[in-house]
Protein backbone atom coordinates (compact mmCIF):
# COMPACT_ATOMS: atom_id res chain seq x y z
CA UNK A 1 0.00 0.00 0.00
CA UNK A 2 1.74 3.03 -0.88
CA UNK A 3 1.50 6.38 1.14
CA UNK A 4 -0.94 8.88 0.16
CA UNK A 5 -0.80 12.35 1.37
CA UNK A 6 -4.10 13.15 4.05
CA UNK A 7 -5.28 16.61 5.85
CA UNK A 8 -4.79 16.74 9.31
CA UNK A 9 -6.36 19.63 11.23
CA UNK A 10 -4.71 21.89 8.38
CA UNK A 11 -1.61 20.25 7.64
CA UNK A 12 -1.25 18.18 4.27
CA UNK A 13 1.03 15.32 5.16
CA UNK A 14 1.72 11.49 4.16
CA UNK A 15 -0.85 9.82 5.91
CA UNK A 16 1.69 6.90 7.20
CA UNK A 17 3.07 10.02 9.09
CA UNK A 18 -0.38 11.59 10.30
CA UNK A 19 -1.18 11.02 14.01
CA UNK A 20 -3.68 12.09 16.55
CA UNK A 21 -3.18 11.77 20.10
CA UNK A 22 -4.18 8.33 22.28
CA UNK A 23 -6.30 10.94 23.98
CA UNK A 24 -8.47 11.73 21.14
CA UNK A 25 -11.60 10.49 22.01
CA UNK A 26 -12.53 8.78 18.55
CA UNK A 27 -9.68 6.75 19.26
CA UNK A 28 -10.69 6.53 23.32
CA UNK A 29 -14.76 5.49 22.47
CA UNK A 30 -15.16 6.16 18.54
CA UNK A 31 -16.56 9.96 19.33
CA UNK A 32 -16.96 10.62 15.98
CA UNK A 33 -18.39 10.96 12.48
CA UNK A 34 -17.04 10.24 8.95
CA UNK A 35 -18.28 10.64 5.43
CA UNK A 36 -16.72 7.91 2.63
CA UNK A 37 -17.58 9.94 -1.37
CA UNK A 38 -16.79 8.83 -3.72
CA UNK A 39 -14.11 10.79 -6.40
CA UNK A 40 -14.49 11.17 -10.13
CA UNK A 41 -12.33 13.12 -12.39
CA UNK A 42 -11.23 14.71 -9.65
CA UNK A 43 -14.62 15.81 -8.21
CA UNK A 44 -16.16 14.34 -4.84
CA UNK A 45 -19.69 13.21 -5.98
CA UNK A 46 -22.62 14.51 -4.02
CA UNK A 47 -20.24 16.53 -1.75
CA UNK A 48 -23.30 18.87 -0.64
CA UNK A 49 -25.40 15.50 0.62
CA UNK A 50 -22.38 14.46 2.24
CA UNK A 51 -21.47 17.34 4.07
CA UNK A 52 -25.47 18.09 5.10
CA UNK A 53 -25.18 14.03 6.43
CA UNK A 54 -21.94 14.96 8.15
CA UNK A 55 -23.67 18.54 9.77
CA UNK A 56 -27.01 16.87 11.07
CA UNK A 57 -24.83 14.28 12.63
CA UNK A 58 -22.31 16.46 14.55
CA UNK A 59 -25.36 18.61 15.16
CA UNK A 60 -26.52 15.51 17.11
CA UNK A 61 -23.83 14.68 18.69
CA UNK A 62 -22.61 18.72 19.50
CA UNK A 63 -19.12 17.99 17.74
CA UNK A 64 -18.26 21.52 16.41
CA UNK A 65 -16.45 21.94 13.53
CA UNK A 66 -12.67 22.94 13.72
CA UNK A 67 -12.84 24.81 10.50
CA UNK A 68 -15.75 27.10 8.77
CA UNK A 69 -17.68 24.49 6.40
CA UNK A 70 -17.22 26.08 3.48
CA UNK A 71 -13.52 25.73 3.07
CA UNK A 72 -13.87 21.94 3.76
CA UNK A 73 -14.36 21.19 -0.28
CA UNK A 74 -11.52 23.76 -1.58
CA UNK A 75 -9.07 21.53 1.04
CA UNK A 76 -10.82 18.26 -0.37
CA UNK A 77 -9.78 19.61 -3.73
CA UNK A 78 -6.71 20.52 -3.38
CA UNK A 79 -6.02 17.13 -1.16
CA UNK A 80 -7.33 15.14 -4.03
CA UNK A 81 -4.75 17.19 -6.49
CA UNK A 82 -2.09 17.04 -4.12
CA UNK A 83 -2.27 13.37 -4.61
CA UNK A 84 -3.20 13.23 -8.65
CA UNK A 85 -5.76 10.88 -7.66
CA UNK A 86 -9.05 11.95 -10.20
CA UNK A 87 -10.70 9.04 -9.24
CA UNK A 88 -10.78 7.77 -5.20
CA UNK A 89 -12.24 7.34 -2.79
CA UNK A 90 -11.98 10.67 0.26
CA UNK A 91 -12.82 9.88 3.62
CA UNK A 92 -13.42 12.39 5.91
CA UNK A 93 -13.36 11.95 9.88
CA UNK A 94 -14.48 14.09 12.51
CA UNK A 95 -13.76 13.64 15.99
CA UNK A 96 -14.50 15.05 19.06
CA UNK A 97 -10.78 15.20 19.82
CA UNK A 98 -9.45 15.54 23.21
CA UNK A 99 -10.77 16.29 26.70
CA UNK A 100 -10.45 15.18 30.03
CA UNK A 101 -11.13 11.44 30.80
CA UNK A 102 -14.32 10.17 30.89
CA UNK A 103 -17.98 9.80 29.01
CA UNK A 104 -18.79 14.06 29.37
CA UNK A 105 -17.73 15.91 26.14
CA UNK A 106 -18.20 18.90 28.00
CA UNK A 107 -14.62 20.13 28.43
CA UNK A 108 -14.05 18.80 24.82
CA UNK A 109 -13.02 21.66 22.78
CA UNK A 110 -10.43 21.08 19.98
CA UNK A 111 -11.93 19.02 17.31
CA UNK A 112 -9.82 16.92 14.96
CA UNK A 113 -10.54 16.73 11.34
CA UNK A 114 -9.07 14.48 9.16
CA UNK A 115 -9.51 13.25 4.90
CA UNK A 116 -7.37 10.50 3.52
CA UNK A 117 -7.64 9.20 -0.36
CA UNK A 118 -7.98 6.00 -1.65
CA UNK A 119 -7.20 5.01 -4.54
CA UNK A 120 -10.45 3.70 -7.37
CA UNK A 121 -10.73 2.33 -10.25
CA UNK A 122 -13.19 4.63 -12.84
CA UNK A 123 -16.53 4.26 -12.80
CA UNK A 124 -17.40 2.66 -16.43
CA UNK A 125 -20.74 1.30 -17.95
CA UNK A 126 -20.09 -2.20 -16.89
CA UNK A 127 -21.37 -3.53 -13.36
CA UNK A 128 -18.91 -4.23 -10.82
CA UNK A 129 -18.95 -7.76 -10.09
CA UNK A 130 -21.69 -9.64 -8.42
CA UNK A 131 -21.39 -10.30 -4.70
CA UNK A 132 -21.91 -12.74 -2.42
CA UNK A 133 -24.35 -12.25 0.49
CA UNK A 134 -24.78 -14.17 3.78
CA UNK A 135 -27.21 -12.95 6.80
CA UNK A 136 -25.63 -11.84 9.16
CA UNK A 137 -26.47 -12.95 13.50
CA UNK A 138 -25.88 -8.96 13.96
CA UNK A 139 -29.46 -6.97 14.46
CA UNK A 140 -29.73 -3.26 13.79
CA UNK A 141 -31.75 -2.19 16.81
CA UNK A 142 -34.65 0.67 15.35
CA UNK A 143 -34.74 2.31 18.64
CA UNK A 144 -31.11 3.20 18.79
CA UNK A 145 -30.90 7.12 17.53
CA UNK A 146 -27.26 6.49 16.06
CA UNK A 147 -28.44 4.17 13.41
CA UNK A 148 -29.24 7.44 11.49
CA UNK A 149 -25.88 8.66 11.16
CA UNK A 150 -22.41 7.54 10.26
CA UNK A 151 -21.35 7.46 13.38
CA UNK A 152 -17.23 5.59 14.28
CA UNK A 153 -18.91 3.37 16.09
CA UNK A 154 -18.72 0.87 13.97
CA UNK A 155 -18.65 -2.96 15.97
CA UNK A 156 -21.74 -3.99 14.86
CA UNK A 157 -20.99 -3.91 11.18
CA UNK A 158 -17.44 -5.25 11.62
CA UNK A 159 -18.88 -8.30 13.54
CA UNK A 160 -21.01 -8.77 10.25
CA UNK A 161 -18.52 -8.68 7.87
CA UNK A 162 -16.34 -11.26 10.17
CA UNK A 163 -19.46 -13.29 9.54
CA UNK A 164 -18.96 -13.00 5.34
CA UNK A 165 -15.49 -13.31 5.97
CA UNK A 166 -15.90 -16.46 7.95
CA UNK A 167 -18.48 -17.75 4.77
CA UNK A 168 -16.20 -16.72 2.39
CA UNK A 169 -19.03 -14.22 1.36
CA UNK A 170 -17.82 -10.74 0.41
CA UNK A 171 -20.76 -9.04 2.71
CA UNK A 172 -23.48 -9.44 5.28
CA UNK A 173 -27.30 -8.73 5.33
CA UNK A 174 -28.25 -7.52 9.09
CA UNK A 175 -31.65 -7.71 9.36
CA UNK A 176 -33.39 -5.42 12.76
CA UNK A 177 -34.94 -6.40 15.72
CA UNK A 178 -38.11 -7.35 14.58
CA UNK A 179 -36.42 -9.68 12.12
CA UNK A 180 -36.69 -7.89 8.69
CA UNK A 181 -33.94 -6.63 6.42
CA UNK A 182 -32.43 -3.19 7.02
CA UNK A 183 -28.92 -3.21 5.10
CA UNK A 184 -26.07 -4.78 4.39
CA UNK A 185 -22.23 -4.01 6.70
CA UNK A 186 -21.69 -1.28 4.20
CA UNK A 187 -24.55 -0.72 1.95
CA UNK A 188 -28.02 -0.11 1.82
CA UNK A 189 -30.09 -2.93 -0.03
CA UNK A 190 -32.43 -2.86 -3.11
CA UNK A 191 -34.68 -5.84 -4.76
CA UNK A 192 -36.80 -6.41 -7.75
CA UNK A 193 -40.04 -8.38 -6.99
CA UNK A 194 -42.46 -8.12 -10.27
CA UNK A 195 -40.64 -5.16 -11.82
CA UNK A 196 -41.00 -3.20 -8.70
CA UNK A 197 -38.13 -1.75 -6.73
CA UNK A 198 -38.05 -1.98 -2.91
CA UNK A 199 -35.73 -0.74 -0.14
CA UNK A 200 -36.53 -0.93 3.74
CA UNK A 201 -37.98 2.05 4.93
CA UNK A 202 -35.79 4.52 7.26
CA UNK A 203 -38.16 3.43 10.17
CA UNK A 204 -36.47 -0.13 9.55
CA UNK A 205 -32.85 0.72 10.45
CA UNK A 206 -30.65 1.44 7.56
CA UNK A 207 -28.12 3.97 7.37
CA UNK A 208 -29.81 6.74 5.42
CA UNK A 209 -27.35 6.14 2.77
CA UNK A 210 -26.49 9.14 0.15
CA UNK A 211 -26.77 6.41 -2.64
CA UNK A 212 -30.23 5.11 -1.33
CA UNK A 213 -32.05 8.83 -1.07
CA UNK A 214 -30.31 9.27 -5.06
CA UNK A 215 -31.96 6.11 -6.15
CA UNK A 216 -35.39 7.11 -4.83
CA UNK A 217 -35.20 10.66 -6.47
CA UNK A 218 -33.91 8.84 -9.27
CA UNK A 219 -36.43 6.32 -9.33
CA UNK A 220 -39.77 9.21 -9.10
CA UNK A 221 -38.03 10.98 -12.16
CA UNK A 222 -37.95 7.93 -14.20
CA UNK A 223 -40.98 6.92 -13.23
CA UNK A 224 -39.61 3.34 -11.79
CA UNK A 225 -42.41 1.80 -9.73
CA UNK A 226 -40.92 2.19 -6.04
CA UNK A 227 -41.81 0.81 -2.61
CA UNK A 228 -40.17 1.43 1.14
CA UNK A 229 -41.43 -2.25 2.25
CA UNK A 230 -40.40 -4.55 5.31
CA UNK A 231 -39.42 -7.89 3.93
CA UNK A 232 -37.34 -10.67 5.57
CA UNK A 233 -34.89 -13.35 4.33
CA UNK A 234 -37.02 -15.84 3.03
CA UNK A 235 -38.98 -12.43 0.95
CA UNK A 236 -35.44 -12.03 -0.77
CA UNK A 237 -34.96 -15.35 -1.76
CA UNK A 238 -37.92 -15.27 -3.69
CA UNK A 239 -37.17 -11.77 -5.22
CA UNK A 240 -36.10 -11.24 -9.00
CA UNK A 241 -32.99 -9.24 -8.45
CA UNK A 242 -31.27 -7.95 -5.53
CA UNK A 243 -28.55 -5.43 -5.67
CA UNK A 244 -26.65 -2.67 -3.04
CA UNK A 245 -26.22 0.93 -3.21
CA UNK A 246 -23.16 2.75 -1.46
CA UNK A 247 -21.53 5.87 -2.38
CA UNK A 248 -18.30 4.39 -3.48
CA UNK A 249 -19.50 2.26 -6.02
CA UNK A 250 -23.32 3.29 -6.62
CA UNK A 251 -24.86 -0.27 -7.51
CA UNK A 252 -23.19 -4.02 -6.48
CA UNK A 253 -25.54 -6.73 -7.85
CA UNK A 254 -26.05 -9.81 -5.55
CA UNK A 255 -25.12 -13.05 -7.71
CA UNK A 256 -25.86 -15.35 -3.52
CA UNK A 257 -27.79 -15.05 -0.75
CA UNK A 258 -26.90 -17.26 2.19
CA UNK A 259 -25.77 -19.91 -0.79
CA UNK A 260 -28.81 -19.42 -3.02
CA UNK A 261 -28.80 -17.85 -6.06
CA UNK A 262 -30.72 -14.82 -7.00
CA UNK A 263 -31.58 -13.52 -10.54
CA UNK A 264 -30.37 -11.11 -12.53
CA UNK A 265 -32.63 -7.81 -13.46
CA UNK A 266 -32.30 -5.33 -16.46
CA UNK A 267 -33.55 -2.55 -13.94
CA UNK A 268 -30.26 -3.39 -11.88
CA UNK A 269 -28.33 -2.15 -15.03
CA UNK A 270 -30.82 0.83 -15.36
CA UNK A 271 -30.08 1.73 -11.68
CA UNK A 272 -26.32 1.72 -12.40
CA UNK A 273 -26.50 3.47 -15.46
CA UNK A 274 -28.82 6.45 -13.92
CA UNK A 275 -26.83 6.80 -10.54
CA UNK A 276 -23.26 6.95 -12.73
CA UNK A 277 -25.05 9.81 -15.52
CA UNK A 278 -27.02 12.06 -11.97
CA UNK A 279 -24.48 15.35 -11.59
CA UNK A 280 -26.59 16.72 -8.42
CA UNK B 1 -4.03 19.36 33.50
CA UNK B 2 0.00 18.43 34.07
CA UNK B 3 1.57 15.41 31.35
CA UNK B 4 1.92 12.08 32.56
CA UNK B 5 3.84 9.01 31.18
CA UNK B 6 1.77 6.61 29.43
CA UNK B 7 2.71 3.33 27.51
CA UNK B 8 2.44 2.93 23.93
CA UNK B 9 3.68 -0.29 22.47
CA UNK B 10 6.73 -1.01 24.17
CA UNK B 11 7.29 2.63 24.91
CA UNK B 12 7.04 5.12 27.97
CA UNK B 13 6.44 8.58 26.72
CA UNK B 14 4.54 11.84 27.57
CA UNK B 15 0.84 11.39 27.40
CA UNK B 16 0.97 14.20 24.95
CA UNK B 17 3.27 13.72 22.96
CA UNK B 18 1.54 9.84 22.47
CA UNK B 19 0.07 9.67 19.04
CA UNK B 20 -1.61 6.49 17.29
CA UNK B 21 -1.90 6.22 13.27
CA UNK B 22 -5.19 8.55 11.69
CA UNK B 23 -5.26 4.92 10.23
CA UNK B 24 -5.73 3.23 13.53
CA UNK B 25 -8.90 1.44 13.64
CA UNK B 26 -10.05 2.51 17.18
CA UNK B 27 -10.01 5.89 15.83
CA UNK B 28 -11.66 5.41 12.84
CA UNK B 29 -14.30 2.75 13.73
CA UNK B 30 -14.22 2.22 17.70
CA UNK B 31 -12.73 -1.21 17.07
CA UNK B 32 -11.07 -1.75 20.06
CA UNK B 33 -11.24 -2.66 23.87
CA UNK B 34 -10.64 -0.75 27.32
CA UNK B 35 -10.62 -1.43 30.82
CA UNK B 36 -10.70 1.54 33.30
CA UNK B 37 -8.96 0.02 36.40
CA UNK B 38 -8.60 1.45 40.43
CA UNK B 39 -4.90 1.76 41.38
CA UNK B 40 -4.14 2.05 45.46
CA UNK B 41 -1.15 1.63 47.03
CA UNK B 42 0.63 1.92 43.57
CA UNK B 43 -1.08 -1.60 43.02
CA UNK B 44 -3.96 -2.52 40.38
CA UNK B 45 -6.67 -3.64 42.27
CA UNK B 46 -8.40 -6.64 41.16
CA UNK B 47 -6.06 -7.37 37.74
CA UNK B 48 -6.58 -10.50 37.00
CA UNK B 49 -10.91 -10.12 36.71
CA UNK B 50 -10.08 -7.18 34.29
CA UNK B 51 -7.57 -9.07 32.28
CA UNK B 52 -10.24 -11.86 32.13
CA UNK B 53 -12.57 -9.56 30.56
CA UNK B 54 -10.18 -7.63 28.40
CA UNK B 55 -9.18 -11.05 27.07
CA UNK B 56 -12.62 -12.48 26.74
CA UNK B 57 -13.77 -9.16 24.65
CA UNK B 58 -10.74 -9.73 22.41
CA UNK B 59 -11.21 -13.62 21.73
CA UNK B 60 -15.05 -12.47 20.71
CA UNK B 61 -14.03 -8.98 18.54
CA UNK B 62 -10.29 -11.49 17.49
CA UNK B 63 -8.49 -8.74 17.99
CA UNK B 64 -4.43 -10.13 19.37
CA UNK B 65 -2.28 -8.89 22.27
CA UNK B 66 0.91 -7.04 20.94
CA UNK B 67 2.87 -8.76 23.65
CA UNK B 68 2.38 -11.50 25.82
CA UNK B 69 -0.56 -11.00 28.08
CA UNK B 70 1.66 -11.82 31.67
CA UNK B 71 4.23 -9.01 30.61
CA UNK B 72 0.94 -6.71 31.22
CA UNK B 73 1.49 -6.14 34.44
CA UNK B 74 4.72 -5.65 34.64
CA UNK B 75 4.46 -2.91 31.97
CA UNK B 76 1.82 -1.45 34.42
CA UNK B 77 3.52 -1.42 37.56
CA UNK B 78 6.41 0.43 36.06
CA UNK B 79 4.52 2.59 34.47
CA UNK B 80 2.61 3.71 37.94
CA UNK B 81 5.84 3.79 39.27
CA UNK B 82 7.28 6.53 36.22
CA UNK B 83 4.23 8.65 37.11
CA UNK B 84 4.73 8.38 40.88
CA UNK B 85 1.06 7.73 41.00
CA UNK B 86 0.12 5.42 44.20
CA UNK B 87 -3.28 6.13 44.01
CA UNK B 88 -4.24 6.36 40.76
CA UNK B 89 -6.58 5.26 37.78
CA UNK B 90 -5.18 3.13 34.72
CA UNK B 91 -7.20 2.75 31.18
CA UNK B 92 -5.71 0.32 29.03
CA UNK B 93 -6.94 0.33 25.15
CA UNK B 94 -6.34 -2.49 22.99
CA UNK B 95 -6.98 -1.29 19.60
CA UNK B 96 -6.78 -3.59 16.39
CA UNK B 97 -4.46 -1.28 14.98
CA UNK B 98 -3.89 -0.09 11.28
CA UNK B 99 -5.24 -2.13 8.38
CA UNK B 100 -6.45 -1.76 4.83
CA UNK B 101 -9.63 0.76 4.22
CA UNK B 102 -13.07 -1.23 4.70
CA UNK B 103 -15.10 -2.95 7.67
CA UNK B 104 -12.71 -6.29 7.32
CA UNK B 105 -10.33 -6.96 9.93
CA UNK B 106 -9.06 -9.60 7.88
CA UNK B 107 -5.71 -7.70 7.04
CA UNK B 108 -5.18 -5.71 10.13
CA UNK B 109 -2.28 -7.48 12.33
CA UNK B 110 -0.36 -4.38 14.04
CA UNK B 111 -2.93 -4.09 17.22
CA UNK B 112 -2.26 -1.10 19.34
CA UNK B 113 -1.77 -1.51 23.27
CA UNK B 114 -1.61 1.78 25.33
CA UNK B 115 -1.56 2.49 29.13
CA UNK B 116 -2.52 5.81 30.78
CA UNK B 117 -2.66 6.84 34.30
CA UNK B 118 -4.91 9.73 35.82
CA UNK B 119 -4.58 10.94 39.51
CA UNK B 120 -7.39 9.37 41.94
CA UNK B 121 -8.13 10.60 45.26
CA UNK B 122 -6.86 7.55 47.98
CA UNK B 123 -9.94 5.46 48.83
CA UNK B 124 -11.10 6.25 52.67
CA UNK B 125 -13.41 5.54 55.22
CA UNK B 126 -16.37 7.76 53.96
CA UNK B 127 -18.60 7.40 51.12
CA UNK B 128 -17.94 9.84 47.66
CA UNK B 129 -20.54 12.27 47.41
CA UNK B 130 -23.98 11.17 46.49
CA UNK B 131 -25.23 11.49 42.71
CA UNK B 132 -27.61 12.77 40.96
CA UNK B 133 -29.20 10.62 38.70
CA UNK B 134 -31.98 11.15 35.86
CA UNK B 135 -33.16 8.59 33.37
CA UNK B 136 -31.95 8.65 29.79
CA UNK B 137 -33.61 8.37 26.31
CA UNK B 138 -30.77 6.27 25.48
CA UNK B 139 -32.05 2.06 25.59
CA UNK B 140 -29.60 -0.82 25.96
CA UNK B 141 -30.58 -3.33 23.51
CA UNK B 142 -30.36 -7.19 25.25
CA UNK B 143 -29.39 -8.76 21.98
CA UNK B 144 -26.42 -6.98 21.24
CA UNK B 145 -23.70 -9.31 22.04
CA UNK B 146 -21.48 -6.08 22.48
CA UNK B 147 -22.85 -5.04 25.38
CA UNK B 148 -21.03 -7.99 27.37
CA UNK B 149 -17.60 -6.19 26.27
CA UNK B 150 -16.00 -2.71 26.97
CA UNK B 151 -15.52 -1.70 23.47
CA UNK B 152 -14.54 1.97 22.37
CA UNK B 153 -17.87 2.35 20.79
CA UNK B 154 -19.09 3.92 23.43
CA UNK B 155 -21.46 6.54 22.26
CA UNK B 156 -24.79 5.62 23.87
CA UNK B 157 -22.97 6.63 26.86
CA UNK B 158 -21.48 9.24 25.62
CA UNK B 159 -25.13 10.57 24.54
CA UNK B 160 -26.35 9.42 28.45
CA UNK B 161 -24.17 11.51 29.90
CA UNK B 162 -24.82 14.45 27.94
CA UNK B 163 -28.68 14.27 29.21
CA UNK B 164 -27.00 14.42 32.63
CA UNK B 165 -25.07 17.12 31.99
CA UNK B 166 -27.95 18.88 30.18
CA UNK B 167 -30.03 18.27 33.60
CA UNK B 168 -27.59 19.40 35.65
CA UNK B 169 -27.12 15.97 37.06
CA UNK B 170 -24.26 13.40 37.76
CA UNK B 171 -25.05 10.35 35.49
CA UNK B 172 -27.32 8.73 33.52
CA UNK B 173 -29.96 5.33 33.99
CA UNK B 174 -30.14 3.50 31.20
CA UNK B 175 -33.15 1.29 30.49
CA UNK B 176 -33.47 -1.82 28.26
CA UNK B 177 -35.49 -1.86 25.57
CA UNK B 178 -38.00 -4.18 27.13
CA UNK B 179 -38.38 -0.77 29.63
CA UNK B 180 -36.27 -1.94 32.89
CA UNK B 181 -33.23 -0.69 34.38
CA UNK B 182 -30.04 -1.78 32.92
CA UNK B 183 -27.33 0.09 33.64
CA UNK B 184 -25.97 4.02 34.78
CA UNK B 185 -23.47 5.08 31.72
CA UNK B 186 -20.52 4.49 33.65
CA UNK B 187 -21.33 2.07 36.55
CA UNK B 188 -23.39 -0.40 37.33
CA UNK B 189 -26.79 -0.51 39.52
CA UNK B 190 -28.03 -1.69 43.21
CA UNK B 191 -30.76 -0.67 45.12
CA UNK B 192 -32.21 -1.95 48.66
CA UNK B 193 -35.86 -2.43 48.97
CA UNK B 194 -37.10 -4.22 52.60
CA UNK B 195 -33.30 -4.57 53.38
CA UNK B 196 -32.65 -7.10 50.44
CA UNK B 197 -29.93 -5.98 47.90
CA UNK B 198 -30.99 -6.12 44.01
CA UNK B 199 -29.22 -5.31 40.81
CA UNK B 200 -30.33 -6.04 37.19
CA UNK B 201 -29.53 -9.22 35.90
CA UNK B 202 -26.81 -9.44 32.89
CA UNK B 203 -29.53 -10.39 30.82
CA UNK B 204 -31.34 -6.98 31.22
CA UNK B 205 -28.06 -5.70 29.48
CA UNK B 206 -25.83 -3.95 32.15
CA UNK B 207 -22.20 -4.18 31.45
CA UNK B 208 -20.13 -7.46 33.78
CA UNK B 209 -19.27 -4.84 35.90
CA UNK B 210 -15.80 -6.14 38.24
CA UNK B 211 -17.21 -4.11 40.88
CA UNK B 212 -20.77 -5.24 40.25
CA UNK B 213 -19.23 -9.20 40.63
CA UNK B 214 -17.73 -8.63 43.08
CA UNK B 215 -20.10 -7.44 45.15
CA UNK B 216 -22.31 -10.15 44.28
CA UNK B 217 -19.83 -12.56 45.72
CA UNK B 218 -19.26 -10.55 48.97
CA UNK B 219 -23.27 -10.18 49.29
CA UNK B 220 -22.99 -14.42 49.17
CA UNK B 221 -20.35 -14.84 51.90
CA UNK B 222 -21.60 -12.23 54.00
CA UNK B 223 -24.92 -13.78 54.02
CA UNK B 224 -26.07 -10.29 52.72
CA UNK B 225 -30.00 -11.40 50.64
CA UNK B 226 -29.52 -10.80 47.27
CA UNK B 227 -31.44 -10.73 44.28
CA UNK B 228 -30.68 -10.21 40.65
CA UNK B 229 -34.19 -8.48 39.54
CA UNK B 230 -35.85 -6.52 36.78
CA UNK B 231 -37.41 -3.10 37.77
CA UNK B 232 -38.92 -0.12 35.96
CA UNK B 233 -37.80 3.23 37.29
CA UNK B 234 -40.97 3.87 39.10
CA UNK B 235 -39.45 1.25 41.05
CA UNK B 236 -37.17 2.25 41.90
CA UNK B 237 -38.27 5.39 43.00
CA UNK B 238 -40.00 3.41 45.92
CA UNK B 239 -36.80 1.54 46.38
CA UNK B 240 -34.75 2.29 50.51
CA UNK B 241 -31.31 2.84 48.75
CA UNK B 242 -29.83 3.26 45.60
CA UNK B 243 -26.48 2.83 44.65
CA UNK B 244 -23.94 2.60 41.51
CA UNK B 245 -20.44 0.48 41.55
CA UNK B 246 -17.92 1.25 39.05
CA UNK B 247 -14.17 0.27 39.44
CA UNK B 248 -12.81 3.68 40.32
CA UNK B 249 -14.76 4.16 43.30
CA UNK B 250 -16.75 1.31 44.36
CA UNK B 251 -19.69 2.81 45.72
CA UNK B 252 -21.36 5.57 44.95
CA UNK B 253 -24.65 6.75 46.78
CA UNK B 254 -27.35 7.78 44.91
CA UNK B 255 -29.30 11.37 46.27
CA UNK B 256 -31.89 11.63 44.39
CA UNK B 257 -33.51 9.93 40.58
CA UNK B 258 -35.25 12.58 37.81
CA UNK B 259 -35.26 14.83 40.76
CA UNK B 260 -37.23 12.84 43.84
CA UNK B 261 -35.05 12.22 46.96
CA UNK B 262 -33.72 8.57 47.64
CA UNK B 263 -33.37 7.56 51.34
CA UNK B 264 -29.80 6.81 52.63
CA UNK B 265 -29.46 3.35 53.92
CA UNK B 266 -27.07 1.53 56.07
CA UNK B 267 -26.05 -1.38 53.69
CA UNK B 268 -24.45 1.02 51.43
CA UNK B 269 -21.89 1.72 53.77
CA UNK B 270 -21.76 -1.64 54.83
CA UNK B 271 -20.94 -2.75 50.93
CA UNK B 272 -18.48 0.13 50.65
CA UNK B 273 -16.48 -0.96 53.24
CA UNK B 274 -16.47 -4.68 51.77
CA UNK B 275 -15.54 -3.68 48.57
CA UNK B 276 -12.90 -1.33 49.69
CA UNK B 277 -11.11 -4.39 52.47
CA UNK B 278 -11.56 -7.16 49.89
CA UNK B 279 -7.82 -7.82 47.87
CA UNK B 280 -8.30 -10.06 45.11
Amino acid sequence: MPAHICYLNGQFLPDRSATVSILDRSFLYGDGLFETIRVSNGQPRHWPRHLTRLTQGARFLRIQFPIPQETLLPQALHLIHLNNLPEAILRLTLSRGTGPRGYSPRASTHPALVMTVHPAQACDDSLPPHWHLITSSIRVNTADPLTRFKTCNRLPYILAQLEADDAGANDALLLNNAGFVAESSCANLFWIHNDVLHTPPLASGPLDGITRSRLLQLAAQLNLPLAQTDARPTDLHACHGLFLTLSTRNVIPVATLDGQPIPAHPLIRLCHRALRDQND
